[in-house]
């Protein structure tokens, strides 16, 4: 259980990182959509390992095949199922993780709950099971793209204490992936490739945070209550390998100012529409788009494989010692960013189809 | 759509804050659990208004009636209704709500949304809607206690800026519930309640964070990928009114640490436990518990409703000046405390059986 | 677990047959539609016990409360609670059911389940739990004949072995409704009325054959593989209390056919619509909607509770003798042609919102 | 939307007839389950086309190969993924279908609904999707074998109006087994082998009846209200391609009986167990097993794909003839067995894990 996300633009992942493949099956994807794969394969290579000089040596070609639900370049309605093969797997470098637990990762805990677990490479709780997410969300951005213009963009906002600065209202595509570490301000960028190489090769690794943008998303999407676009936004970036933190606009932050402070006073500008003066409140209230920009951020931390030595336990529970030697990532920021931007993409889409599931039928004809 | 929250521990929640009522169906409940009516109003008696000098004046008994599923004092398995009438309605207090939006309310996304709102005291959007939340918390609380001996205790950890200090393996109940903003730290607390009547008397709002510890969460409960217990207790706490982040272990301040510092080494104790070091894990790892203290913190915003008059507009989009005269809490944290640890408790209590479902069966006899 | 059914149009119904009350919740209710209690009570009143001399003599007004989701007459978006409290409970009736079973009643399997059960009248499996169902089926119905002018009417086709006739395509509410027995044949109708009374007064009870016709319902509608229309109607026909059987169009009969007879050939009217000269499929292929008359029938077996004495065991499993006391209905099919038709209108109003979601997302403006 | 089954047990089917290739992924299967791929080929052979002369002669191997969720023989607890490729696709007997609607396929139904569709073999309508549920059919069968001890066991009951004796609480496997029409009658089979050829040879398809027991179904699996096993069941069974019909126990001929006919009176055995002297509940009642043998039957149609000359339309709706060229059954039932046994299996397995879940937690230690 726990490995389908959405309601009606629903996915479900599958995949260890050792062994036939990884990947996902969609359903509930709106029929006639033009796909062509180098557009999901496009978001892959965003994601892939051995991209750059600050990410992990392990190559993968990433390279996935659309085995159902698109037919001449439309999608048929039907489920897309999306497999991408395991290839580059140097099994041997795991060897020790059959029975020695890594710090800070989920060995332990998948032998708690499963009795069992695919020791190579992490196994399910690789972040190659991401690739799935990566791969339709591809899909989800097109949908919102072409429904309402919506243009989600994610980018690395502070990598250990090196904060950039970015303008969510303004920042592109293009900012962003002008530099490996995905960070829009070029000068900073720098310095934060400087920084993780310089820890990568201590041996040791850092965090950071993302910050995502999603502009144009319209006026009354989301739901009251549960699935408030907040709460389910947080259960879509919390479910990322790695993540710790969630905020939304003003987040932990907006706690230290008072109520007439932080409120987004509303004003009607030129066009009619009526718009708030500032956004604290991230392009929500209640659970529900106001049709300002929607703003999170996510904290990820240092990644957990390091190769210093470090005290641990085997499955037994003897005492050990444990040094890594498998290829990671120093920094999962800049792969983390295409992450989180198809975790909001498959968000927003599901609530697209469930909004107009509910509140557009009685305006429709059939 | 979006009422319903939970899979095998099911609850849905109903009711607007001015009309017939408010309540819950919780379905899944196991049978042959012991209820008392008594235990449930102990925990609507901390959530409901007019219970302190620092929480809103709004008199409401929030009496609940069990409706269903409890028969002779114990569960039957079936579902469990419970209602709590609304009475102290001064819809008139409201008149403005129903053609003047209320900065950082849901009065405009509702209206967005749907085309149409109950704007009596926020309708659907009032915090009234978490009553069915703590009343099923409660019961998710004693299965929790009875099968595997889990304490969930919140509290306030920070109001604006006054920060106090508090010892998630130790605190108690009672030290929080010791005194009326629930700070386990006396001395804090009595800065706590000053602050809040100092701002209330000026006619504005702060906001703050609740902390909660869960204690002797079972190794292994949680689920891989999409139902994470970090991600699942996220969307949860994410999803309560004014609720702005949230944070498991070490969080935003996790991600200036490194690796070498961050990861939690293991050990193995005098009983012969894997045990860790350290907790910035927050007791899960991969999404599943490693049997530490789970540890999160959630954001709650300032009050949006203040007496300080604001810039707004109507719904016809004429701009105007609002200032609150409805009656309303200047700081929601205290009441927050019961909500967070319900919400807490929901999680766990799902996972819990659906962890049994799928771990359990293969080593039950039927 | 088992209480909830539909997708975005989601009900969820709570209650025993004695205690607090019996209700259901809706979630994903379209806003704006008018709604008055007297539409959900005229349909109430058709299912209600005690409407004729061929019914249980048990009285029960069946009066709903609608306590959230509508405001000024009209739906809010937000779930709908509606609740009827139970009035007229003779438990003193039932005291020997807290120890015998019933023959062909869940007495016995509810103890075998849950180890408890309420065992005042049937208790959670008592047919009182489908006013919840029907309550939310008047709205169903209202839903999908404002969207599509559907047309749901169902009928007693076969009471025992007199069977009527009826034209499913031309069989009108009004001729359903002439008499107590709800079969639109008038004079076979009178036949029906009187083996049912010959029975009832020997102490016995029959079963027979709802039939039930949806017109109008949209080409298109429907969903492939699990949740095919025919599927989903199956599932929730077969959920109502005493039901044995289901067949859509040509159902077991056509099996007798070659596919040469069988296969309903296409050709295009005058209008240019694409029509089926049979209807053996029911008016669905491969689980969508074609736009011809959905038909589909259900078999009731005779009520389980009878006068005469039979066989049976205690709880301790010592064997005894049991003469149903309680009031009953000799026949249930009269009472069960509101449900059948709640349960058609809820799968297809259910069906319509998620097709809109899917199907129409694209094609719409936000 | 509709192509997932099951809440703990949950199946994802995905494919085309022609295309990748079709396949399943399985969420929720209990960890340390042994799964040898040739027990899933197993049943995969007995569903498969070209088994023997009175099925299709289309040739596909249908060899599985498992992605991931198995490791070492063993299941992880992870999503299992199954593939099976497509191959023998003589799509050019197939090029009618791009632009003549087949009478009785879901040719046009699918048009309508997505204005698109995979015209090759059925696309997502052909019962080349029944592999992922045949697949997941096998592994829930061990899973039901082990925990309970269960053994489904399906036949053909009636070809036409050729209806076998066959006693369901002792029916072989190796009985079924012994015959290509899967008849445990071996004199009525040889009659219904001669009656399929006989009318293969005309050009034309004949229908008739699967019957199913399951035995040793642990007495309180199921679920109240919607979810009642029947419900499940008749969902399961009439969401397989071409079934018209559902029963459970006496069915429609039990309508035809009195209470006093009809009750199953109960007595208590040897063993001191609780049983019922007869079983036209088939099993189940209100929703709930009762530990007699679960008996259902299916009405399968004739296959709708015939040699002989029909009436249709094209997409365009301009009338035209058509008689079939492609490789098909003419009669679905001797391959409709492992189908039904495979849903059957589905259905009781997501109950088993859903009743641990709620009913087992309580008395579980973690």
């Amino acid at each position: 259980m726990g490995n389908t996300f959405g309601h009606l633009f629903r996915i479900s992942t599958f995949g260890e990182s050792h062994g036939g493949g990884v990947g996902v099956v969609i359903d509930g994807c709106p029929p006639l959509l033009s796909i062509d794969p180098s557009e999901i394969q496009a978001e892959l290579d965003r994601r892939r390992p051995g991209q750059s000089k600050i990410t992990t040596p392990r190559k993968e070609a990433d390279t996935c095949e659309i085995l159902s639900g698109v037919f001449e370049g439309k999608t048929l309605g039907t489920p897309i199922a999306i497999l991408v093969r395991n290839q580059d797997t140097r099994s041997q470098d795991y060897d020790e993780m059959a029975t020695t637990y890594r710090p800070s990762h989920a060995d332990a805990t998948y032998d708690a709950k499963y009795g069992i677990r695919n020791w190579q490479g992490g196994g399910r709780s690789s972040a190659r099971e991401t690739i799935g997410r990566v791969a339709a969300g591809a899909i989800a951005k097109k949908i919102l793209k072409q429904v309402a213009g919506v243009e989600i963009v994610g980018y690395v906002k502070r990598i250990k204490d090196l904060e950039c600065f970015a303008d969510p209202d303004t920042v592109t595509l293009e900012q962003v992936e002008s530099n490996i570490v995905r960070c829009p301000d070029a000068e900073c960028a720098e310095r934060m490739i400087e920084l993780i190489e310089k820890v990568r090769d201590s041996g040791d690794s850092i965090g950071g945070v993302v910050e995502c943008v999603a502009r144009n998303v319209p006026k009354g999407l989301g739901m009251p209550v549960f699935d408030k676009l907040e709460a389910d936004l947080a259960k879509a970036v919390m479910s990322l390998p790695a993540s710790k933190g969630f905020e939304i606009g003003s987040g932990f932050a907006g706690t230290l100012l008072t109520g007439s402070q932080h409120n987004d006073e509303y004003y009607t500008d030129e066009q009619g529409t009526i718009r708030t003066v500032t956004n604290r409140s991230g392009g929500i209230q209640g659970g529900i788009a106001n049709g300002e920009n929607v703003i999170l951020r996510a904290a990820f931390k240092p990644t957990a494989t390091i190769r210093q030595q470090q005290r641990t336990v085997t499955r037994e529970g003897e005492e050990t010692l444990l040094a890594a030697k498998g290829r990671h990532d120093p920094c999962v920021l800049p792969r983390a960013v295409p992450m989180v931007e198809a975790m909001v993409a498959l968000v927003l889409c599901d609530h697209l189809l469930r909004h107009h599931g509910q509140c557009g039928t009685l305006k429709s004809e059939f």
